[in-house]
């Protein structure tokens, strides 16, 4: 049986490119590159070149912005906390009811100890009010924190022009980007649109890099106290011993995703025929967030009066991988923060199904899928 | 040329065995634990053979007593802030003044808001008084944490006797050890001698497993605060999306130094032999940590009036890999705090060179050492 795996946004394959990159650091080149010996400068060259492989691809100016994490959960982590650590005389930190739960559980975190949050609510595309997050702003602001693009729903937050109007009101206010699920699908130019973000997680293992390795872009300038503290490395920024195969292979998923970032409208395709073909099927399904500009490889999509958990089931008996949302909460059969927050109808949102495709998948995935949709119709019929 | 690479303290080459049980993960077996295939439950019980394996490895009772992390760095962290953030109402922490600088800096940044740290001194062997541990407790100390062995000279730590003493004295005092370098060289067993341990940190690169991974063992029962809060991975204790293949990696690394902590004496065979020649090649050398109870693998020796860091590269130009201290902080060419604390003559302290081996090297390795050594004594001499 074909395998048609479509849960891109969850994890992504480790590309054979980015394994044969990494596989001298496990053997030839295993050094520490904190140790004084050639071959050690040698592995501390080669994280060097990473970091300005990555520092290109996003567009930044310094390679002393990009700074290396375990994962997206980290840096976001790491931006919250470690933003308000550093300007503790401010409180009150802006976000939305959408956003990851490694964002939303360290805003609830800080609450507990005299933060205040603002939960923006989104409307039903998933879209943001602009005006509410402007009211929202106070003269003790610390952080404004939103998603790039969500992981359920592909809804984009337009941060560009979210940071340039926050910052506009009052530039001591930091901006953070969860972008974990923007970066790799859509150009990101951090000295162009997103010019006035000054902090942006990343992650590997969604776009076809390793897992157990993330990053932080930290805008110069940018005032930010230390998650890790230990043997000084990544410039006293993030101690540790440096994760020197999963940074190879970040850097060289980054390299193959910015070769490829032109083609994502080939991708767009294929979620597109998908929509097309599963409306046509199930005329009475809704998208979620059919009317917001969506990331080109989601597809969130909701049956009536069908169990999604059933059907996730059935697609995977066809040898057909999606989700029910985000792979991001273990063991939750909680329905999705980010539908709930949409306010998808009750006889909707159990159905809620996410396709997410990356650039291995084809128009042969989409014909199996909607072959498999058919067959699992019938059977419900039955 | 033959390399003879002895600083294996710093870190250690992967073992085949490990690079051919991670592999799988990065490929057919990607998927994210999290999801609700049928693959990714096979993912997630891949973790959890992993994690019985681990905790067998350390005599734990229970699976749920060992959490993963990205690196010690992270364990040892999240063991002192988590501490420190779950019991608010104690301020005070004990720790040596020879810990790693993941234990030292994380202290240190907790005395900048409101926290005492006593840090203990030790004698010219690298050992601790007992007394003077027992006379710095105080009714609201917190924390003691105190290294199973030191990463420069490979002195002991009685952390057995001495977490017992201190669990008698007040068992509402955690405890916590840095075992990054005992673990995998000495036999641990949490429920027997480490009975009185609450919390360990340990990691995959010192023990031939990959970078990127480490561990925290906490005993049921202690009151720690995460730190990072996201998905809930993990129970809850440590979110973000499981790295798969260095968790992999890491119980096969322990599964394979479990086979073989029984042949350790083999490794201070050459240590011992080493330490045996060189100190007859130059009859001035001093070995750090003489007297005291060592790690089988290591052998910190200081050359009077000889520059260690020269030597060092001389070393290397005859492809002998030893470090002159701790290669876990970058670019640092101070003396090693070790040192200076064990109060080792000036005249000594900058030519303290650390051989430190592993099941890998040979006899072939210390003749080799030994012979280049010959050689630049003459050199020097010349």
């Amino acid at each position: 049986m074909k395998t048609v795996y479509v849960d891109n946004n969850a994890t992504t394959s480790v590309m054979s490119e980015v394994i044969e990159a990494m596989m001298p650091y496990f053997t030839e080149s295993f050094y520490n590159p904190s140790a004084i010996s050639g071959r050690a400068d040698g592995v501390d060259a080669s994280i060097a070149r990473a970091r300005r492989t990555i520092v290109e691809f996003l567009g930044a100016s310094d390679t002393k912005e990009v700074t290396f994490t375990s994962c997206a959960t980290e840096s976001n982590n790491w931006a919250i906390f470690g933003t308000a650590r550093a300007n503790p005389e401010r409180r009150h930190i802006i976000t939305s009811t959408i956003e990851h739960p490694a964002v939303l559980e360290v805003c609830k975190s800080l609450c507990k100890i005299d933060y205040d949050v603002t939960f923006l609510s989104v409307d039903s595309d998933g879209n943001l009010n602009v005006d509410e997050l402007m009211d929202s702003i106070r003269p003790n602001t610390l952080l404004v924190t939103l998603m790039a693009a969500n992981n359920e729903t592909g809804v984009i937050f337009p941060v560009d022009r979210l940071s340039a109007v926050v910052k506009e009101r009052d530039s001591n206010i930091t901006f953070h980007t969860d972008a974990t699920q923007y970066v790799g699908k859509l150009p990101v130019d951090l000295n162009r649109d997103f010019e006035h973000i000054d902090l942006m997680s990343f992650s590997g293992h969604k776009i076809h890099g390793p897992k157990g390795v993330g990053g932080l872009f930290i805008r110069k300038g940018t005032s930010l106290t230390p998650l890790l503290y230990g043997g000084n490395q990544e410039s006293g920024r993030r101690s540790g011993t440096e994760n020197v195969h999963g940074i190879i292979g970040l850097a060289k998923a980054c390299e193959l995703a910015s070769s490829n970032i032109e083609n994502m409208q080939s991708i767009e395709v294929l979620r597109n025929q998908l929509e097309k073909e599963l409306l046509k099927l199930f005329p009475s399904a809704l998208v979620n967030g059919a009317k917001a500009n969506r990331l080109p490889n989601t597809l969130n999509i909701a049956f009536k009066d069908i169990d999604g958990e059933t059907l996730l089931h059935q697609l995977s008996q066809y040898g057909v991988y999606a989700s029910n949302g985000s792979a991001c909460s273990t063991g939750s059969l909680n329905y999705s923060h980010v539908l709930s927050a949409m306010e998808v109808p009750y006889d909707y949102i159990a159905g809620s199904i996410r396709f997410s495709f990356s650039r291995l998948n084809s128009l042969e995935d989409v014909k199996a899928i909607v072959e498999t949709m058919k067959q699992i119709k019938e059977e419900i019929q039955k």
